[in-house]
């Protein structure tokens, strides 16, 4: 940690910061420059958080210089954490693709677009029960009912099921139904549901926020590994800009960045990153050359019916044809499908 | 709401969509232009949210015409809605002073801040119990013990207290002791908690997600009033963009805007909202003037030594100075404090 | 264009803006609901541009119903627009690379790097010689000398060049230089060097602006073509939003979304759009997955030694690996290289 | 500046790095860690600039500690710039009122709103001749024409004017007919025209960039300064973010902000920075509140009927109700109108 203090600071106040620098057992340094004076910390920084040196008036700047994650960093794991979900994972040299639609309406809207996900190549189920909805007056999900119907579906169509929970009352019941728990990306930063989950004993698949920075991403998902989960799937699904051509701005080079700093999988979810049906094959093949390990896509067997996101949902034909792609180019990556 | 369709779109499209609009007891307007065809529903057009219209591939787009929240909305309710906290009020001509420390450390910090806050004219105190942090390696929170404590002091100072509740199982325990809720920036969009805070009874202090439109703090305000509460204070405090200069870019025009469009008292939170002491009571002042019904400000007596949120708690001296001008400024606006 | 009103909007306001309307040519609707009046313009609304019917106090909103611009839209020019530069093209079926330094800095420096270029595939070669810096104490660029060793490198490696042009009282001596003017992101919205490159006689590469939307995008080049040039690339080249880990966020689905609305070609820098070397391949590929027409990366034979852009500068050997993979990929997205 | 190398980076490297340092005539620091070498360079660092240390592939980051400008910094010159203008001023104890409509578009539209203005108190007049507009087809200004009616104008109501220059060929025939010469936010890192702007022998009004840090505002009025104009006034009108309930967001935390880091004054342009007429006023109260020394604000005699910016316009009685509530409430903040 380097601490850049203001001109004229008292030698006292100086003295009293390398004093508690070294307290907590880490080496002090002292670099009197000519206009300013600059300390430094060497050595793991991350407990010097709580003193939270930037409050003392007397300091400028605090500019830490360790990552402030542990458990997600690359640096102390260099190998790939490999994610198993059923027959599914991500990680390695298959890439995975996820799909199915928003949301479990009813078991014939599930089944027709399962079978449309299963069709394309998909290796993982996704539908959610339980819906965060912006408007109070917008469908908030099946609930436990849509919770049964999907893993009905699942065992039917012969694919494992990741199912969105958005509150620990819930966490238990949606994992006694689903193998793989989502934590959405309105609730990436709902610390008390992250541990929750992290404690569930099923792999969890975590959303970026809209208004989330890819060091933000990895501390959400230290919470997850710190509560015991050692198989976390990190999901770039793009985020809020002044663009509003598209629902969000897909980040893409968040993939290689991510997959630098972390030894976590990470997928991509070209669907709710564009909000746009056309835009979305196109992005999901760019997430594939970027290095993603799988994409998460939403299909509907009948899009203009859904009950939500049916603007940015795939027809089955047009499933089928991104699936096809995807096959015909992954092997270029180094991957197969 | 207006529906713009694609060049060449089918007639019996168009027909499909006009008879649905009309199903659900809307007027249905057709507008044939030149390079398109425009289609109108006029009514309360909140019924054609969950045909999503949009999601058909021949509508290029749709433009609704009222706004989606109703309860919050000044059109149905135009008088000032004035919520009362203990002696505090928000929303009349009084201007409420919100002030303490970020968290709940102990029972002699929380004391000195509290007298520190009092002292400075504030009418309501703030204080953590439950702290969600970025980094799991954070000082989280005392929890239940820090409840208590924030309870016996507010008592001690005689000012009612706002704390924050991060989790819907704990919304019973937190509404027996606090006088008022509150919703951090973070669960904004944790729409459980929302449900579960609107119905516990108690006032509800909502602060605006980082990404938030002001659409956005109003829906999930009308979640907080569609479960019963009918004592909502909006609150401002920074939205995240790419200026890094300070913690947030406090948006001070959401102020005006939110009274515009809303009965429900507006407060402004300058302390997140730039992340700097140096920076709060310029935009606290401006905050007044700008027409808020209130602040709420971070103070500590010794801010170097807080467990969070040191940089931008004003010193015991500071808080007072603010009080000060306030009060010299208020009159001028039309406001006593 | 649809005007909706706000409530109790007397009559006669309403039938003056209908005579406006009509006025000007187009067809007026009139739309009374239960709680707004909404009117209607058909026909090509952006003659009302210069009402602006959103001065007037009783409007709440104008929603155009039309692109803002003609040229640059595939609406009218429903074909790809193909730019020839030399022997490269852009926009057909061959993918364009357009790579070097940043700045010419000198003859050595900029041929060492061309080389680099070329080897690895180039068809354009990218240099620049006034170099617009955010600071005054960084290295402005060799101006007039600059452009002609460009024009000398660039004939000696058989290579058209594309160079930046920061002022309109340059444009003539660099179009005599250069075989295409590059446009920067700062002067996206520089609107006299826009009609005076497009009145050069020679392509033009715009780039998007940082805080440009693809819509004011469209609009620069709508300028450039309105000044008479056909000829225009347009450049992706990354936002500025939230994210601090990479210099610009990279918006890909900016891509498709450009190639649907307009039919110029659309290239890809992803140097500028990530900030970072190691993250420019993984981009580069995703560009070309996404449709891309080209990208634009900077090499330089030896980047800690460039005066600027080092850090996103390519080595000559990882410049030659991304032309080999751009090879092996393209086929499968039906380009050639 | 603070230089973080990667693990395992060779001690040659690390040597390297240190005797550059010390050829610029800095004092170079070795600081072995645990987990990563960081070295130092302590002294006037911007001469570091050219020599890009984070080019290099061993090195992991690059921090600053000195800010990137001298000239504008309040370091080096502690007491406040006075910019006078005619007779008013900027950055003393006087609040400047800057006011007149977005566009030149004859006489007597500009008489009418200029005289709206006076009464209301301003101390200078504002309008465009030159217009840079996002489209093509939007009014342009009058050019030469309007400058003439413009300088007619000031001259008829007694009040020295203020014009934007678009163009450094324009540069000379603006400073023989205006006071003051101002650049627009789209201009604001259009480096040439600073050079010349700052040259020409008049102040000059920096409007801040919609996507500008505080920081890249300081340096464009470092261009400024550096080509030997002492008279800068800084102006915050708003920056591009997610939120588009207002046409920008006003971020007035960077008036406190700007007034820290520098000498020179800091003018609010709430118009443009809300692009509602409705939040003018309260923007412009809230400025004052904050320590601005003036705010720019639009009135046009009949708003309905502007070329340009007329959603933004105050009314005449508008205008005048501001000025007076401006009246009131600057002695409260140790101003004068």
């Amino acid at each position: 940690m380097i601490i850049v203090m203001k001109p004229e600071t008292p030698q006292e106040t100086i003295d009293g910061m390398l004093e508690k620098i070294e307290a907590k057992g880490l080496k002090p340094l002292h670099m009197p420059g000519a206009e300013r004076v600059v300390l430094g910390a060497l050595g793991d920084e991350r407990v010097l958080s709580e003193l939270s040196f930037d409050a003392d008036p007397h300091v400028e700047s605090v500019k830490p210089i360790l990552a402030p994650y542990k458990l997600v960093s690359r640096e102390l794991h260099p190998h790939d954490t490999i994610v198993t979900v059923g027959d599914a994972s991500f990680g390695g040299q298959r890439f995975g693709l996820v799909a199915g639609p928003c949301a479990v309406e009813n078991e014939t809207q599930l089944l027709a677009s399962a079978k449309a996900a299963k069709d394309a190549g998909a290796s993982v189920l996704r539908a959610g029960a339980y819906k965060p909805r912006t408007s109070p007056y917008s469908f908030q999900g099946r609930g436990p009912v849509g919770l049964e119907i999907l893993a009905d579906v699942g065992r039917e169509v012969g694919l494992p099921v990741v199912t969105e929970v958005i509150e620990t009352a819930d966490v238990d019941l949606v994992a006694s139904k689903a193998d793989m728990l989502q934590v959405g990306a309105r609730n990436m930063q709902n610390f008390a549901l992250l541990k929750a989950v992290g404690a569930a004993g099923k792999p969890v698949f975590l959303k970026r926020g809209m208004s989330a920075k890819v060091d933000d991403l990895l501390l959400a998902a230290e919470y997850i590994m710190a509560a015991g989960c050692e198989d976390v799937i990190l999901c770039e699904r793009g985020i809020r800009t002044f663009e509003t051509a598209t629902r969000n701005t897909l980040d893409l080079a968040a993939v290689p960045l991510l997959k630098q700093k972390s030894h976590l999988p990470v997928v991509v979810d070209p669907s709710h990153g564009t909000g746009k049906r056309d835009l979305v094959a196109p992005m999901a093949l760019a997430a594939a050359a970027a290095g993603a390990d799988g994409v998460m896509v939403e299909v509907h067997f009948d899009p203009p019916a859904a009950l939500s996101d049916g603007p940015q949902s795939l027809y089955p034909d047009q499933m089928k044809a991104l699936g096809d792609r995807l096959k015909a180019l992954l092997p270029v990556v180094g991957r197969t499908f």
